[in-house]
């Protein structure tokens, strides 16, 4: 459990620290004959690089992706792809103060606990360009999974206390909408809680929903790798992430059974009925999963995101000599997480699928 | 992805289904010496084993265990640990109906969209009996972790609209309440709702919750094998587990980074300062996990349970030609699952800890 | 690496110790759909059980299987097999001797060095009854092989210095040959030599070979996780295997690259040319496998066996306190392991060449 | 089992094609705090570069390596250490003519047959330059191993007909001879060999001799995953090997008992005697592995390399038309593989011993 390395067969060896000369990820298992090119990276690349907007750091990185390997003639050769992205020269100089010390919220401890030394630079492989490798990963998930009518909607579904209203939703905006938030009405309030934190060196944080729609039923495991279980797994793994909940989630803490359960129906009955096809559900409570594998209806899960934990409010900590000392973080830092991890999350449920879809192959034996 | 193997080092390999000849598990890298016996086993199948009280499954079943393997002169050997529970003749009659329709909220759609057919004899590999061999291994782990200081503490938080007031927290009455309750107002009231629940019928959720005490400093791997993340993959795993969440969890959303953020303190400052014994939070809004690694405080998840499907309050669903048809659940079956799910989270965290510990092994050169 | 579990996809767990109350193995990933019945497994554990010849140990083991899961109505539900043989009440009295000292050429000296101590009766997990697990899972992999037109023919190449003649080759006889020699010839003489060993409490090696027709070009992973690279791992696996080679193996040390190329020809040409169906190689010296990948020839390999190392001619060696003492291996032993073991190298083979079709599948993108 | 990652805990991930932009390695799961440079690395590269005298291909390929992660100020942090080799314009021109048809002893047949098509330049992802990223990542692991005691002397035994005499067997001279035989006669007399096949456009055949010294008794595990199954899996995935040996090997196979097993001795006996450092045995006929554990000797194997498929002497093959033709391959290629294979043999094994050391950890309770 070395801990970069995701998948089981679409597997994924991410690598690289925030200010080291370059990170990226090799992707061992992707199947052959798949068009690929840098451009179908960097669009999501793009989509969670920094200096987007005045809610994300200013840091200019261009983050430009280049293949390595796994790709001749335009097409995926079923050998690793490895995809790098270059980091910019960085003013280490920023974090040389960090050093001295453990910033709360930060894993700046943790670190130190574990391996007794640490690379401070900018949090080292505990910055959030860890997901650039995750990323770029899953951009080549989500073009395998289009293939198979697999679309995934990932968004904002609150930041602080504001809601979306899910009768606003409109989908066309979430991409463009500088807090990836469906709901223009949320977006602008969003922004303007987010105005006043930032002015008081804080930040918030939020909550992202996914659905996944197109996946057949029956895909996941029955006991440990259910499909919720890996999905929980992958997300869970993305930094900041507290939490997360398929369908009612923890409502179902409250609801009974007549109400949790979701009817079966049936666009057609007798001999043409097809079970694969022409079953759905009449409410879809369990979120697309039940006993671990999909259901045919749309996968629905919720994480929450903490605060972004850099805040120059000052804060009480401890330095490397255990003496208590009052911190204020400086840098440019993103007064909420949220925005630019839709993408993450994204990815790492791509990910999660096309693996599902391909340890399922061979599942039965076709007559 | 076959599905019904858990682990990177301490494997454990679950088999059997609920009207089978029997199930169990093998315990594929337990470290040799350590004192067990099939007591050591039962005490924790005991806590799971239905008719406990009137809120759990009156079927007669004994799930008395039998070490197969890997035990010499009791104690471990360092080779698989095999452990068996026979199935008492089940009356398989119970079962034959249900094998022409999808239950609301059961996985018989699921198994059959994914294989085309299921052993639908009391749900098959989909029961709650699939527990029995995570709560054998789980045994195996918390005795395992007793040696290094590590203690579970697992219990219900909720029962439907019923929340245990931590002021009343008593820890000893959490194996002997009914409803694995560490409040007695809580579970009087929760056993009333209950009552009135079964009388109708119908069945309800709830929360468990689980703190981990002891963990050192360090633990886990910095990026998908975060700890939390780990934990999740293993508590998601369980059928009926619908969500799962870290310290203040779902909470963070509304929260900004000055109300999360822990600041760290330090028992003792200067030359004698120790890190990894010395570092306290003063909060614990985290959990006890960042980064994805302890923190050194107590690791605090919570899970949400959905209400038991099988109700014998009329449904509708569809049978095997797709035609719509109104059902009624038969059969003996939990008002609540909560209870008897308490000691499988408790097993499946303890399961994952154990790992975790195996696999940071050898994570630094000690000179 | 707990190491034992076998296999990517279709995994097995195997478990039991020689003189345990019963030796097992879990079967996670088989396909569903396969009809199964104790007997497709019996056939293959009476083919490894003692007692068969003079040329097998007496002990009276019936090693008469049970399944207790995974299948349903005579077919495999795509749940995890588990598959046990109980021990029948062992002369432990037999081994009390030998917990004292290390036999040569037995693991007693490295479990004792790796654990601290040893389950001893009868080699413990050593003894050569752990493969009870391999080949009852090895009986459901070479049925499902069958149904994709793969057959794996195994046999005795040579014991001690008696080969057979490729002359006289008779397939027909090899389960039924006392030695498992295709050969009656050379069986004969070999038997002959085994009687004089036998007489001088000695015993011999030899030599199983293995051939696998049916094999579509393509299977096995480029770089790792070549074909012959994971069928090596699963027969050097096998205790007493000194060396495996494939096709002209060895051999090709002394060869020229003239020689040792095979020249690829074609049944057709022209419009109607398939590539995986019409190509053939005029020699075979590459013995199957090229790159890694199967090459559509017959998969050729031989192995060797090394010979009993329990035997009752005196030997030095050193007991508990480091004190050197001969002794005299007691018991009933065979004075050859190569018979037993040819089922045994079966059924490793047929374990890895159908994880090796399960991982092969979703390797390119069908349109 | 996508296949380019090798390990259970000591992970590496290999990637990249002969004329793709570069080659590279991810290693995740080094221990942190071992100090590295890329001169750690470059010197095992340079080992396996071509152009090291007129036996290897006089390609004008630097190799030279760069460390993009996993390693500050000099010391590894534990994170995953990505190192790549950018591969200098390389004159595809000179491969544009293989991509019709398949040439004799190459993958370039399987690779179609498994794929539908292939990265012909140079061999793509099965041209010798894919152990680039194994011989960087062994690199680290010798470091590794250094430390702990563990040397392995790796060395040509055979090319073609010449053997080396054990007689004259000078270690000093293996890295610096051109054929890497530790026995000057017998290299010139090979030297010779080699000249004459050079000039009929041929190639042979050779093998490879390993010896690791300092393995401590009890490492790898019982079933499975014996160390001596590991080594065979990691050296038979190296492109042209096509058998493996340890110890007596194949020559077991006409050996009996009496001969064949090592007698144990102690250096001390009585209240002093220490069980992992006082025994030794006799003999080693074994080659260092009992029970697929080490035992505390030499462990010592043999694997088998085919001769350069690649040979400028005409030979039958077939085009993808499937028509019969005659080709000679042109381009400039090694005579013998075995020199340059010898650092890739030493990086596999070298990997295979750091990764059963890590997942030796912790099999034993230490009180």
């Amino acid at each position: 459990m070395a801990g970069s390395i995701f998948g089981e067969k679409f597997k994924i060896s991410t690598w690289g620290e925030s200010h080291g000369a370059a990170l990226g990820v090799v992707v061992d298992g992707c199947p052959a004959g798949l068009p690929l090119t840098e451009a179908d990276i960097q669009k999501y690349l793009d989509l969670r690089k920094p200096g987007q907007s005045e809610y994300t750091t200013s840091r200019g990185e261009d983050d430009m992706v280049e293949i390595l390997s796994g790709v001749f003639e335009g097409v995926t050769t079923g050998t690793p792809i490895s995809m790098i992205v270059r980091n910019k020269s960085q003013r280490s100089a920023d974090y040389s103060e960090i050093a001295s010390y453990y910033r709360p919220g930060h894993a700046d401890y943790t670190f130190d606990a574990k391996y007794g030394f640490r690379d401070y630079r900018g949090g080292g492989r505990s910055s959030g360009r860890e997901t650039i490798g995750r990323v770029a990963a899953g951009a080549i998930a989500i073009k395998l999974l289009s293939l198979f009518g697999v679309k995934i909607t990932t968004f904002t579904k609150s930041i602080g206390p504001i809601d979306i209203n899910p009768a606003n939703f409109d989908e066309s905006r979430i991409l463009t909408d500088k807090l990836r938030m469906p709901d223009e009405n949320a977006s602008i309030k969003a922004q303007g809680y987010l105005d006043k934190l930032r002015s008081e060196g804080n930040s918030c944080g939020g909550i992202i929903e996914c659905h996944i729609d197109g996946v057949v039923p029956g895909l996941g495991e029955p006991v440990f790798d259910k499909l919720d279980a890996r999905l929980s797994y992958a997300i869970m793994s993305i930094g900041a992430i507290k939490g997360i909940e398929f369908g009612d989630g923890f409502d179902v803490a409250r609801m009974t059974g007549s109400e949790n359960n979701d009817s079966f129906a049936s666009k057609i009955s007798g001999s043409n009925f097809d079970l694969t096809t022409d079953v759905y559900k009449k409410t879809n409570h369990s979120g697309g999963v039940l006993g671990g594998m999909s259901d045919g209806s749309q996968i629905v899960f919720r994480c929450a995101v903490k605060p972004t934990p850099s805040i120059s409010a000052p804060q009480r900590t401890i330095n490397k000599n255990g003496e208590e000392i009052t911190v204020s973080i400086k840098g440019r830092h993103d007064p909420i997480i949220v925005p630019r991890a839709v993408v993450v999350v994204e990815s790492m449920a791509a990910l999660t699928i096309v693996d599902a879809m391909l340890m399922n192959m061979g599942n039965v034996i076709k007559s």
